[in-house]
C-alpha cells in the first residue's frame, strides 16, 4: 500500500519529502479574468459569479442582523460550549504574543524603538463546501480582534438559497465581527482586494481555500496586497518510536488523510515493528471511517520510513518541514530540540493534531508544502506591522553624525550627507 | 514647480498619495527566461549572463579569501571606523528584538509555546552600480547572523574586471560572512532560489534592486521561495509645522530625491509659510548638489500640501503610508501617536532620514509604495520563523478533548474526532 523506506540514503530523501505538485499556471487566465471583472464591475460582477458558481441569486451581499440571530439560535448549546472553550484557549495563547519592545538607546542621545500597530483593514476568507470551517474563523478572527484591526471583513460562500453556515455566524458574533459577506470563491478574494460598493477593501487577506482561491491570493499578492501564507494541501509527519501507542499514531495519520486525496502523511519510525503495528491499526480504524475512500486515496501519497537513529530521523523531518509534526514518544520533549523546520509540533502521546486544529490555543493556519523552512504560521504578529521610530537629540547627532557623513559620502549620496552636515553646523 | 494643495478635500487625496506606477508584466517574459535558464544550466548560465550584462568573463563565481583581504586593505581607516559605529548600533537595536515567549498553560494540562528558530539558509542581494550599497549588507547581514542562520549567501555584481566593491567585502568580513558571490541581476536571484554547483540554495531572499530584480523576486516568491518585502521606489513624507527648521526639512527632502527620478517626496505642512520657506531652502541647496538633475526630476513627482489641522495631516499621512516619515516639529513625540501606517518614523529636528539609513540602529529595508499598511520593515523577525508547540498530558486531553470531539463532528471530520476519542477511551 504505502511506500516503505528502510534507513534510506540521502539520495532517496528528495523522493520521500516530495509533495504532490500542483501548478496554478493553467488556472491563472480564468482567475485573472474574474479578478479583473470584479475590479471593474464591483458588486454586479460578484453577484454574477454567485449565480454562476454557487447558483445563488443574491440581492444583498451582506449578512443581515436577522440572519445572524437566526443562525445563532440554530446552533446547539453543546457546540456553543465547545466553541467557547476553544475561544478561551486561543485567546489566552495569542494574547501572550503581544509584544512590548522598549526604547533602546543605541548610542548616547540616539533612541530607537518599535511599535506594533494593527493592520487597519483585514479580510478573512472562510471556505464553505462540504465541511464549513468555522474553526478557521476562530483562528483568524480572534487574533484580528486582539491586534485591534479597525475593519475586519469576513467572506464565506452561501448555499443556493442564500444562507450562510449558522456556526460561522455564531462564531462571528461570539468574537465580535459584524461584517460578514455571502461571497465565496475568487470573487470573494477580488472583492476584498479591490473593494466594491458593498465590501470594503482590505490591506491583507487571510484564509484557506481550493486551488482557485490559492491562485487568486497569489495574483493579488503580486499586486501588493498582503496575504497570510502561501497555501498547499494539508499534511502531517509523525515520528514514532517503540514507546508509542500504535492506535494513537494510526488515528493521527487518518485524521490528516481525511482532509482530501491530495493531503499527505509521512511516518518516520525507529523500527520496522512500529510501522507494522501502526499499519495494522490503520487498516482496523479505516473500516469504521465515513470518509474512508478519501483517506485511502491520501494514504497512497504517503511514505513510511524506518530510521534507526533519531538524529537521522529528525534530519529527514527537518528537510520535509511538515505543517504538523507529531512526536509520539516518551522522549518527545528532548526530540523537540532537534526540530528546526515545522509549522506546529505536537509532543507526546496525548497531543493529537486535532487538539491544535481546534482548541489547544495554538493557531491552525500553518505553512504547508515545505514552506515551514521560511514561513511561520498565523499568529498575532500576522495582524500587526511593526513601525520603527528613532529620536536623536543634539548629543545623538553629534555622536553618530560623522559616521553617517562618511558612509553617505562613500555611497556617493551627497544629499544624505548634507542632511546631517547642515544639522551639525547648526549645533 | 511642485504640486501644491491647500487643505485638500478627501476627493483629492488619491491624487496626492498616488505613487509613480510601474508594471512589471512586460519584464516577466525576459526575467522568466533567465530564471529558467539558471534553473536548468546553473553556473554555466550564470556566467553567460555575467558576460552578457556585466561584461565580466568569470572563471570563479565565489570571491576568494585573497580578494577579500585585498578589499579590506583598500578601505580607509576613517570609513572602517564609521562602519563599526553603525554596526554596533544596528547590533544593539536588533539584539533587543530577540523574543522569548514563555510556555502558556491555556487550560490545565494544556501547555503551548512558540520558539523562534532561524531560517537555516538565506540569500542576500546587494546591488552594485553607481552607488554600491554596503550599508544594505550591514542591514541584512547583521540580523541574519544574530538570528543564527546557518548558511548566509551574499550575491553582488562585479565590475568588468571581476572585482567586487571593496567596502562590501570589508562589511562582509566584519560581520562574519564568508560566502560572497560575484553575481548580479536576475541571474543572482535565480542562483539563490534554485541553487547551482557554486551557489547554495536559499529558503528566503532579501535585498533591493532595480525593476528586473523586483520582478525576479516576485516570480520566485510565487514559486514558494520567501522574500523580504515587496519593493518599490524609495520615498519620504515630511510633516513640518512652524517650529521646524526649513533648511533641515529641505535637506531631508533632497536626500530622498537624490535616490533617483522615480523616488518620491511628500511635504505636509501646517501653513503656507512653512512651504514657502522650505521651497526657498530647497532651491538654495539644490545649487550645491552634485546629483541635482536627478533630484530635480524626483521633485517633479512630489506634492506639497498645507493641512491646517494636525489630525487631517496625519490622516492623509496614514493614507500615504510612507516608507520614511519625518516629523519636523517640537511636538514630534505627541504627533507620533497618530501614526498608524509608516515604515520608519524620524522624530524631531535632529533625526534626519539618513541617520536611519546608516547608523541609528534601525533597519533601512522598509516597505515602500504604501505597503507599510500591511508590511513591516526588515528586522530580526525576518530571519526567523516561529514554530508552535503543544503538549497535553492526560489531564489536558480530559479537559479539552470533548470540545475537540464536538467541533470536529460539527465540521464533518470524523477521523479528527476519533484521534481524540481513542485517547479518551484509553485513559
Amino acid at each position: 500500500m504505502n511506500n516503505l523506506f528502510i534507513n534510506p540514503a540521502k539520495e532517496q530523501w528528495p523522493q520521500i519529502i516530495q509533495r504532490p505538485s500542483f501548478d496554478s499556471k493553467p488556472l491563472e487566465a480564468t482567475v485573472s479574468a474574474i479578478l479583473e471583472d470584479v475590479k471593474l464591475n464591483g458588486d454586479t460582477a460578484v453577484k454574477k459569479y454567485a449565480l454562476q458558481f454557487d447558483k445563488a441569486d443574491l440581492i444583498e451581499l451582506k449578512v443581515s442582523q436577522a440572519e445572524i440571530a437566526e443562525g445563532i439560535a440554530s446552533v446547539s448549546e453543546g457546540l456553543k460550549a465547545a466553541i467557547k472553550i476553544a475561544k478561551d484557549n486561543i485567546t489566552t495563547f495569542h494574547q501572550s504574543q503581544k509584544e512590548e519592545t522598549g526604547k533602546i538607546e543605541t548610542a548616547p542621545g540616539v533612541v530607537c524603538w518599535r511599535k506594533s500597530v494593527a493592520i487597519q483593514k483585514v479580510g478573512l476568507y472562510i471556505p464553505g463546501g462540504t465541511a464549513p470551517l468555522f474553526s478557521t474563523l476562530l483562528m483568524l478572527g480572534i487574533p484580528a480582534v486582539q491586534a485591534g484591526c479597525k475593519e475586519i471583513i469576513v467572506c464565506t460562500p452561501c448555499s443556493r438559497n442564500g444562507t450562510v453556515n449558522p456556526v460561522v455566524l455564531y462564531v462571528a458574533d461570539l468574537i465580535g465581527l459584524k461584517n460578514i459577506y455571502k461571497i465565496g470563491g475568487v470573487q470573494a478574494i477580488a472583492a476584498m482586494a479591490y473593494g466594491t460598493a458593498s465590501v470594503p477593501q482590505a490591506y491583507k487577506i487571510f484564509g484557506p481555500g481550493n486551488q482557485y482561491i490559492t491562485c487568486a491570493k497569489q495574483l493579488i499578492n503580486k499586486e501588493g496586497i498582503a496575504i497570510d501564507i502561501p497555501a498547499g494541501p494539508s499534511e502531517v509527519a509523525v515520528y514514532a518510536d517503540e514507546s508509542c501507542n500504535p492506535s494513537f499514531v494510526a488515528a493521527d495519520l487518518l485524521s490528516q488523510a481525511e482532509h482530501g486525496a491530495d493531503s499527505q502523511v509521512l511516518l518516520v519510525a525507529s523500527t520496522t515493528s512500529v510501522i507494522e503495528k501502526v499499519t495494522a491499526a490503520v487498516e482496523e480504524q479505516l473500516k469504521a471511517l465515513p470518509r474512508k475512500e478519501m483517506a485511502k486515496a491520501a494514504l497512497k501519497n504517503s511514505n513510511y520510513v524506518v530510521m534507526q537513529l533519531a538524529d537521522d530521523a529528525f534530519e529527514l523531518l527537518n528537510e520535509y518541514a511538515a505543517e504538523h509534526l507529531i512526536i509520539a514518544s516518551d522522549n518527545a520533549v528532548a526530540f523537540a530540540d532537534k526540530v528546526v523546520n515545522a509549522g506546529s509540533v505536537f509532543l507526546g502521546h496525548y497531543s493529537p493534531e486535532s487538539v491544535g486544529d481546534y482548541a489547544a490555543g495554538t493557531n491552525h493556519t500553518l505553512p504547508t508544502n515545505g514552506y515551514a523552512k521560511a514561513y511561520s504560521g498565523v499568529s498575532l504578529d500576522s495582524f500587526v506591522k511593526k513601525i520603527t521610530f528613532q529620536q536623536l537629540n543634539k548629543e545623538g547627532i553629534k555622536n553618530i553624525g560623522n559616521a553617517v557623513e562618511q558612509m553617505a559620502a562613500a555611497e556617493g549620496l551627497d544629499a544624505h550627507k548634507n542632511a546631517v552636515s547642515i544639522r551639525l553646523e547648526n549645533l
